[in-house]
């Protein structure tokens, strides 16, 4: 078995720091218990264990190919893809009205996460249909919602995220592609657009796009932007298929990593113009693809997760499995397995506790996110909604700049055998790298925790949070274990230096931006780590309980020396990221332009 | 042009912080001035600029490739090569009386970095070479010298490294290729190599393997140790080339990256012996291969430095040319090139102060090995020793390390076009994860660090080096600028956190030695980041200097805001290795190994 997917690890995550049972008391949600998650978790690992990761390397080796506007994915994918679909993979969060199975994100996400584990290049399909779906539960017509997101749901057609234009990326403003009003009520679109994920492939009948387009006549910069879908195959009313749309794959990209995830360039209107629909109003498409992004921002740190996971895995194997050298303390005679040497452990636990630590976070940011839509009273609702959408950009950002780190180790424990592609911790590498990229690079993502969530309400979420942890501290304080009185002077500092850095951006953010963007991504590192290592911490707490009643103490006590690493190795970087953030900034700006 | 090298900064490292005309002074080396150094870099930029660096991206797309035992390397290499050899650069570092140039080492460096930056493939070939020259320089007979110096610095011949067997990687006790002695003196060899840089190539007309081996009879681990001349072809005694050897490439590797420098498998006395020499005395390889490995880790240190400079000059040229996004100080009305962008220009300065940072500690280790090789002072030599000696592991695995930051920004900085292979930014991204495994990993130079030049000497060395950058600290205190002042800050932290760090080290190397290794590769990256950082605060001093008298504004100032930038963005890590050592290495060993 190449890989196994964290069932445990995930549960003790929901029942304990992410409180399931509070979720299973929110509407619609009554049937969400442990029980619940430990069997769709179980199912969910069964295929993607046995089925999607088989196929991860293959996806490597034999990437999608493409052929006069058609694109040919790996051998397996179209087959895999069924299952999955027939599983009822896809509609696992989406409403049960539209053939959904109406799950909350807390126990969603951890399948997410398992599938990404699995196979990202695969998952990135679901993954997109599911963005396309959530935008048109959002913003789409009736109409609309009944044709495209049943056949969605179904894994019979997908749908795709068009924003990037060559001269448009992180920028939206800039995009060019037109969208011209037929008298017919639709519109024809024309334009070109870039690093579209399974923008073309062969695994289902029809594709859905949505597409960011300029009407005519619209206004300059984000405001005049609005969201089309564009299907491969025009739908008719009775959901059949119709002509062939005047959009084509011209090319895909020749990429790092995920290679078997065909990157396309899809040109619109080269014969007349693609047919394309409105969806909600002109002008606000910019609006509804946020709530697309922020939805797939989530999931993008899970994809962080995953890869780390999967890193970890197949080191951990390496390390147990490899003979080399006598360990420093003389415990074993000869040549002892890798796993015997201090920093070989060393490295393990920080993949390992960067890898539980952003898991606990995205899992608690997942509850806040079902609370947020489902918690009958509207002041708990407001709070979740806010708690999560700080949490978003920590989650992709951190999640996936720690994927890094972690994947790179992955490779070092393997030495020289990591670097040869056949071993297969190299691919992950590769991989990791687009998730820091992709759906908003991490300066994007800081842009948005430093504006949009700290800024612009004064740091007041931000300083809730630090409330909370310092109620955190108090516990551990309680327990008086060592190991909870060590990662209490650990998240002391971290918090301490958190609140400094927010008062810091607070003050700066409008009168000196420049100072404040400065450290933006500091920021945002020290803010992940700082939530990731809270919820470590919880995570100790939670596990010295359980192992105080007697459950599962091998497991406990892992939890319990995880946590601690990642005080002691993980949360010890805050304070440098404070001293860069609050005494740095004039060194960002000094430079002359010229001079670099 | 894709590469321009950093001439200008080399030449401000020779002389003001390696004082190259103290280098100058040594007797040999007294044609060794500024203007020499000059002329020197110029031409060898020159022909990296031209030659050797338009075939970095040729070399990743079209790799060197294996036919029936032969492999033939990207197309222009072999001409290149000769380029190279016949303009005397193999021989730069060598001695006069085989054909060298005889330059000391911290002209030859910039030299390393130069062809490496151009081009780290193609450049692994004469750097493998100089190994072998210097094993044998070393340790040779005269017979030896005289037979196969010659023509590998001619360029006739190159020169592999023959360490590592499938079950002897980092730990070479495991060698067991074995070495049968022959009436004539000289011994059949048998066995299997693996990760043969160049091992088979058609660059040359021979290739001369110096190889590890057991002698029938050889004490176990590393004492049985042998080291051996094995040529492809044999060579007569007037030099000309005879029969083929046993020794065959039954392989190359596909790798994630250096795609273009074959990475062989040998297969040595299949058909009856490979007819191998002995270097020196039975028993004595390891020892020979240490002089031949400390000269190639410090070349692997370069490498880094080389990767990490070719990196920045690229993203921050896409960053002058690519438009996305308005300032956040509204400096610009509308889209802006992203170098305006504070995160831009934090990455960018992150890349350039690393790179500078470690070449400037690479240039000063420079000049101690050339004072420890030729001072007329004994004293002086040994002093000069034990600080290159203590250097060899920070220049290696500091600079290859922060080579993966620096590289992974470089991709960052190009947003989605950075995946994208045609860009180029991802082959310096995969090239890089190499440097921090061969020639010995992280963790081994860590041990190195750790065992051999800290704990064996109490930490006299370490605690020497502390002295004299509480000395810059004086200095810094003396100019009193705001910038010597806040770099001044930083620097007594970083060094204080050493110092404490080294007090730890030495306590319980031996006391503990779990507790002290599970630190190590820390304690590296600690005092890799002090020294580079000492050096840039050193530089800051020199460019204040130069500015007062009026040389070179521009340059000095960038220098000035770099050395800054490292101090407050940089140094500011320290302090968290330091609590994670000295407070965190009860955590790395708490966890059950049956645990991970």
């Amino acid at each position: 078995m190449t890989f196994k997917a964290p069932v445990k690890d995930m549960l003790f995550a929901m029942q304990h720091l992410a409180r399931l049972d509070q979720v299973a008391q929110l509407p619609g949600f009554e049937e969400a218990n442990l029980e619940t998650a430990q069997a769709v978790l179980q199912e969910c690992a069964r295929l993607n264990e046995e089925v999607v990761a088989p196929l991860n390397w293959e996806g490597d080796k034999q990437p999608s190919w493409w052929q006069d506007g058609n694109v040919i994915t790996t051998p397996g994918f179209k087959e895999a893809f069924r299952e999955y679909a027939e599983g009822g993979w896809q509609g696992l969060q989406h409403p049960v009205t539209f053939g959904g199975q109406g799950l909350p994100k807390t126990i969603g996400a951890a399948c997410t996460e398992i599938l990404n584990a699995a196979n990202l290049s695969f998952a990135l399909c679901p993954l997109l249909t599911d963005g396309a779906i959530e935008a048109l539960l959002t913003a789409g017509s009736e109409a609309q919602k009944r044709l495209y997101i049943p056949p969605m749901i179904e894994g019979r057609w997908t749908g795709t995220m068009n924003l990037t234009e060559p001269q448009a990326g992180s920028d939206l403003s800039l995009v060019r592609t037109r969208a011209e009003p037929q008298p017919d009520g639709s519109y024809k679109l024309f334009g070109t657009k870039i690093f579209i994920t399974y923008g073309e492939h062969d695994m289902a009948e029809n594709i859905v796009h949505l597409v960011l387009a300029r009407v005519t006549g619209a206004p300059e910069g984000v405001k005049g932007i609005s969201l089309f879908i564009v299907p491969k195959f025009l739908v008719n009313p009775d959901g059949s298929l119709g002509a062939r749309n005047d959009v084509r794959c011209v090319s895909i990209e020749h990429k790092l990593g995920i290679k078997a995830s065909p990157t396309c360039v899809l040109q619109y209107g080269d014969q007349g113009g693609a047919i394309g629909y409105l969806v909600g109003e002109e002008n606000r498409g910019l609006e509804y693809m946020f709530i697309m992004m922020n939805a797939a921002r989530y999931a993008v740190g899970l994809q962080g997760i995953a890869l780390s996971e999967r890193a970890y895995q197949k080191a951990a194997q390496y390390a147990r499995e490899r003979v080399q050298s006598r360990p420093v303390d003389g415990s074993v005679a000869g040549a002892a397995p890798i796993i015997h040497h201090p920093d070989v452990r060393r490295m393990l636990l920080t993949m390992r506790a960067l890898t539980e630590g952003c898991r606990a976070m995205a899992t608690v940011a997942a509850a806040a996110y079902d609370a947020a839509h489902h918690h009958p009273d509207a002041e708990t609702r407001r709070q979740n909604q806010a708690f999560y959408e700080f949490l978003v950009p920590l989650v992709k950002g951190y999640s996936t700049e720690v994927s890094h780190e972690v994947t790179s180790l992955g490779v070092q424990v393997h030495g020289g055998m990591g670097f040869i592609e056949e071993t297969g911790a190299a691919q992950y590498y590769r991989d990791a790298k687009i998730l820091t990229i992709y759906e908003g690079t991490t300066a994007i993502q800081a842009n948005d925790l430093l504006g949009r969530k700290t800024a612009r309400d004064g740091g007041a979420v931000a300083r809730a949070i630090a409330q909370q942890i310092a109620a955190t501290e108090a516990e551990l304080a309680g327990d008086g274990s060592a190991d909870a009185l060590a990662v209490l002077v650990r998240l002391q500092a971290a918090r301490q230096a958190f609140e400094e850095v927010v008062g810091f951006m607070v003050a700066h953010a409008k009168s000196d931006p420049v100072a404040a963007y400065a450290g933006s991504v500091p920021y945002l590192m020290l803010a992940g780590n700082l939530v990731a290592g809270w919820q470590m911490a919880r995570a100790l707490l939670a596990a010295r309980r359980a192992l105080a009643a007697g459950e599962d103490a091998a497991f406990m006590r892992a939890k319990i020396a995880t946590a601690r690493f990642y005080a002691d190795h993980i949360l010890t970087r805050c304070a440098g990221w404070r001293d860069s953030i609050v005494g740095g900034h004039a060194a960002v700006a000094a430079m002359a332009l010229e001079a670099y």
